[in-house]
């Protein structure tokens, strides 16, 4: 019964991306501002991150399930697409996806090792766009239950 | 852009009580169950659970803004109320609030210390219960805007 929002974390190490659909996220801090997210440590975008301490978190749009969807796949980056979806480079070298309205561009500021499956990884925010000011894409919305 | 749910997080040590509304919380873990929780450093029931390293997170309906709006305000403990609303002794100590439809009691896994203005909190799950399976209230649904 815990409520999140639909996200598509990025990130870029070297000749290596990652790009996965993640959904425990929430905001930490306003000054500065971080972000905290739990996401799986054998996943690509993890290892990603961690090797080049930058990440991108996407906010998907309500009637964009279908762009979610294709990051619950493993990442296959090429011809200037992730997963089929086009991107850019972001001031941290991370992958901006140009189809999601909004995005946050992020340095890792730590990664929080826990006793869990999933590591706690603090994010502070270096660079923001709001390009459509759609209404989110809540996990609530969709038919999906999050298993890891 | 972030979706948050709203709850009420509560905690005691020995005599003192603390109840705050909060929204900056997620899972964390499957396996231990964990959840992350942003919270206050200046907040009562911040230095309650670092003292006791016990914690109880409310799931409030949709139909209960009014009592989350109650723990908006300086934490008032007497008669068997918090705030107006009536608890009861968790299996941990912290209280229980009887009017939430659901809530999860918790061990204080950790405290991480960022450079933010909330200490992130991770709570291992060690008791849940739901005696009402409504529509969790959400941010969204509120006019609150959280501003810390």
């Amino acid at each position: 019964m815990l409520s999140n929002g639909v996200y598509v974390l990025t990130s870029r190490s070297e000749d290596r991306y990652g790009a996965a659909t993640v959904s425990w996220v929430s905001q930490a801090s306003f000054k500065p501002p971080l972000i905290m997210a739990a996401v799986r440590r054998e996943s690509n975008v993890f290892e990603c991150l961690a090797e080049s301490r930058s990440a991108v978190l996407h906010i998907v749009g309500d009637r964009q399930q279908e762009i979610a969807r294709r990051f619950f796949f493993p990442t296959r980056a090429g011809g200037g697409t992730i997963n089929g979806e086009p991107f850019a480079e972001g001031t941290t070298a991370a992958p901006v996806l140009a189809s999601l309205p909004a995005h946050i561009e992020c340095q890792v500021e730590r990664i929080v090792e826990t006793n869990g499956d999933h590591a706690v990884v603090i994010l502070r925010v270096v660079e923001a766009e709001c390009r459509d000011r759609v209404r989110p894409l809540t996990m609530a919305d969709t038919p999906w239950i999050y298993g890891g």
